[in-house]
């Protein structure tokens, strides 16, 4: 089967719905925070307490799967469900961003993307037709097109030339893709270009995709440009399919993108800051090195119900992560995931019982106080 | 309440004995492995994954409590069972070995041992009367007696000096131990030499402890040197007291260790060599990385029960490895770890279903064979 959303409730006062995205692999509910799991583990986690905090689909990723340990060894495996035992369902982007992101390692042409390895500066290249072929053998529910990114700031020539070139590789995408149990979104670009945006986004939908992610955000602009771009770009996607922002993932902007029509979103955030010892909380980010919290014995935040919140002070998760404990790691993780998945369980409810824009208004509001 | 161990059976075959130890914060049937979190965490490990596994006492330690975060702040969030949320029973080590292991940072005197701590260089003086008061904040079920750690080689007067001041400062950490809800085991010491073994066994017998550790080996010396002086050392001790190898535990040690009528074990080598990827398995120790399991889609012991073997293949936890992603730590940990505790279980129903010789037989003839 091909994944199908269904759209349960607008909010009659923002563009944000409620939905159902049913996949081979489960059904998950939307407006969806997916956490990242990179290299086929998100990190510091183990599957079932990604369960247990009821996430219920998570990224993987093309670009690094493919370099290490390679498509055809997950394929073996029984594809990324199998290899690293989460059976709901998953997304994998296509390496579009991560290409792009090797800088000087990489060399874009309309055939596609040379580049080296960021691990051992071996040669290789990524065509529309290999990225297809590589996620075919990842298996992963919704396969993502193969996409060129385009920085911030960039010129205009230089932001229509990858748009249209996105846009070719996403025709060469969908010709190549061809497995059953899995679909492939579509990607809008364009920079922070309205009518590139437009462009984008009017070839892609003649393209028919089951859903279509908005990249190139979150790429170095500020907070008002993304969301302008947004605002223009959303009303330009089919009402039927799902909406996915790609790479966004701080709490305020899950509830602005939300607003706007977004339905699935994800970002390394919240498991690469944690690592670092910086938490969410339902009043501003929390350094926990900070010797203020040395001999706290409240929980990291008291309005949260996570294992880490449940369990243990402040002042110990300190310790561990002055004492260079993976425990700390753990725990920081667990939270702030936690804390987004709570977070889009909110906005679901609000949309539900139609108060978004109050309960939209007071998430806004808690995270600009300082912890 | 101070801990009381009881024997429920001798085996007939050999010295090992099957017991029950009651302590403040339950029960452990014995022989025991106790896996050790150093610095208030078993590394890589949550308390609910531990008592999952079944273990059921941790081991703490001093030295680095002290230092960080300091034995008050570990009091006022409720001793170490708050802190770290363990509400099972608890051991504290002295921090003897640790100021030992430092080397030049440490001088000792009959007073006690000044160090710089490894962590800032800052200069500290550990006397049994400090260290009783550190543990008694750190409120463990047991706490050890301050001893002096031999080298070997020791010349015959080193070790009897070292001997002659560990069964001093046991005399004065008794005098200084008042907490009642903590029970105070005695460190027989004496190197390599039996007749040294022979006086500080004899010595601290005459002090009454509730418990006695058998330290001072696994510090170089070769394993039949080792059960060579376990064997002379163990009769020496009372029958109806628990007995303590501190610092051992390889699986054919823990076998070697129990028939030579060992109760409790501690090691960091089950923690310490799953974070480097190497696990423990029924035909021998398993070295992750290596080529061979690239593609092996086989649990990590096809005889092991724990959530690792359960869950992951082989191919899987090589290549967290290989990524360097802390999920490899986690599941090598875990399988380590449950393969002790395991043996010990294995080696306990023995005792109680009189087949012992021929499991402790089994056991290292298995533990021979190359995985």
């Amino acid at each position: 089967m091909k994944v199908r959303w269904e759209c349960l409730k607008k909010d009659p006062g923002s563009m944000a719905r409620l939905g159902r995205l049913e996949t081979p692999h489960g059904t998950v509910e939307t407006p969806v925070f997916m956490p990242v799991g990179t290299q086929a583990t998100v990190k510091a986690m183990a599957p079932y307490e990604l369960e247990e905090m009821g996430a219920r689909i998570l990224l993987s990723n093309t670009y690094h799967l493919y370099l290490r340990p390679g498509a055809e060894l997950v394929a073996q495996a029984g594809g990324l469900h199998g290899f690293m035992a989460w059976n709901g369902p998953i997304l994998t982007d296509s390496g579009g961003f991560q290409v792009f992101s090797l800088g000087d390692l990489r060399k874009i042409k309309e055939e596609g993307v040379e580049f080296r390895s960021h691990i051992d500066g071996s040669k290789h290249l990524f065509t529309p037709e290999n990225v297809m072929h590589i996620q075919q053998l990842l298996g992963a529910d919704i396969a993502m097109a193969f996409d060129e990114c385009i920085p911030y700031p960039a010129t205009y020539e230089y932001a229509q030339a990858a748009t249209e070139r996105t846009t070719r590789w996403a025709q060469r995408c969908k010709a190549a893709h061809t497995r059953e149990d899995q679909s492939l979104f579509g990607i809008v670009q364009g920079g922070m270009y309205k009518d590139l945006r437009t462009a984008s986004a009017r070839d892609l939908v003649a393209m028919d995709f089951p859903g279509y992610a908005i990249g190139g955000l979150s790429v170095g602009e500020d907070k008002p440009l993304m969301y302008e771009i947004l605002d223009h770009t959303t009303p330009l996607l089919p009402q039927d399919k799902p909406r996915y922002l790609m790479g966004v993932g701080s709490p305020d902007c899950l509830v602005e993108g939300v607003l706007r029509g977004v339905d699935m979103f994800d970002c390394v955030l919240p498991t690469r800051i944690g690592r670092n010892g910086t938490v969410f909380t339902s009043s501003g980010k929390l350094v926990i090195r900070n010797a203020k919290h040395k001999s706290d014995m409240g929980p990291l935040d008291p309005q949260c119900s996570c294992y880490a919140c449940r369990t243990f002070s402040r002042a110990y998760i300190r310790h561990l992560f002055m004492a260079g404990e993976i425990l700390g790691a753990r725990l920081a993780t667990t939270h702030n995931l936690h804390f987004l998945i709570n977070l889009m369980a909110t906005l679901r409810r609000a949309i539900a019982e139609d108060n978004l824009a109050e309960v939209a208004a007071c998430l806004l509001a808690d995270w600009q106080r300082e912890s």
